[in-house]
């Protein structure tokens, strides 16, 4: 996706080797504009699939996949990290390994929600090490809910979450998949729709 | 806002005295299409305000915040509940306290994505105590920025937060005034645009 492709270059910092901070329009600071452009791709690649429910987590997913859910013209559930007295007891749950902050968590939805009749979208802001989906499989899992698929608006192309996910036969659409980032700041995309074949060619 | 009203009526759940679960399309499941419709009311009653961003507090105001600032054409921030790596070190902060999950929490802000050049909109889902609100005012006082007034899709019009905040002198619009809610799970609404006036003229 062009437009996404190129705000992460004009707008995206990487620190040290592996951090991209993209907080100034993904998760901190929203552009609502590039969500809605986000969520209409994602409704796209995935129309047709029986979608009856977006699933994301807490708090980053939201924005995308609200725009997601609004095209599909389906709920979308955000899967919760803290227990609270807003949510049902009745839930179902699946502890996710956070790279990024350390430790354990927790990610909980409510049973009321998601049935075996449903088929589910995942969306996700970033992939990574790909915990938070595999906990968000679990909970698909434990619904007895089929899983369409999964949205990820970046995905960090050198870390292994990506063919973690795909080898378990999960189809999974990134818009911006990132082949590598430099210490010094530079961003090389894998362009999905010319690079392997550009390949493909040099190689013969 | 009756959109709102009769989607309260229908799924919201009344537990207790105080509490009101409208977790199927609000704060654990979204309803994208009511959220649309919430960002748009949000953006005509604060229209011509000058409004440069749209400040909200993770996780369940963001949805009717991109939406809003879809609309207003402008950035939205969620302020952050938690430390993270991904966010900035320089940040305004301020202490919440929660009456639903007890004890305080801090929320952030990236002195990056915030000035005293700006006019802010807050959005939230609920306003009871005002806690939160005030968190906002206080991380917009550090920066300097003027606030154009508070959109609140659920008001609870029998807590304090109401008036608390409005009595500073700040505009808050809630597009649904709870005025009660009783144990047997009945709501009555403030009908803000004909009850007042139809109050008056009895009172002749």
């Amino acid at each position: 996706m062009d437009l996404l492709q190129q705000k992460i270059l004009s707008e995206g910092r990487v620190i040290g080797s592996d951090i991209l901070k993209v907080d100034s329009f993904l998760n901190h600071q929203v552009d609502p504009s590039l969500m809605h452009a986000i969520g209409a791709e994602f409704a796209s690649i995935f129309a047709g699939q029986g979608i009856t429910k977006v699933i994301t987590i807490e708090s980053s997913g939201i924005a995308p996949a609200v725009f997601t859910g609004l095209m599909l013209g389906v709920p979308v559930i955000f899967a919760k990290k803290t227990e609270s007295r807003n949510l049902d007891t009745e839930t179902y749950h699946a502890a996710v390994h956070s790279f990024t902050r350390g430790g354990e968590y927790i990610i909980r939805v409510s049973k009321r929600y998601l049935t075996s009749e449903d088929t589910v979208l995942f969306i996700d802001d970033f992939l990574a090490r790909g915990r938070a989906l595999l906990g968000l499989l679990e909970i698909a899992g434990q619904a007895g809910a089929r899983v369409a698929g999964a949205g990820v608006v970046i995905e960090k192309g050198f870390q292994d979450g990506g063919s973690l996910i795909r080898n378990m036969g999960i189809r999974v659409e990134s818009l911006a998949i990132i082949k590598e980032m430099s210490e010094e700041g530079l961003i090389t995309f894998t362009d999905k729709t010319t690079c392997p074949t550009h390949m493909k060619e040099e190689e013969k």
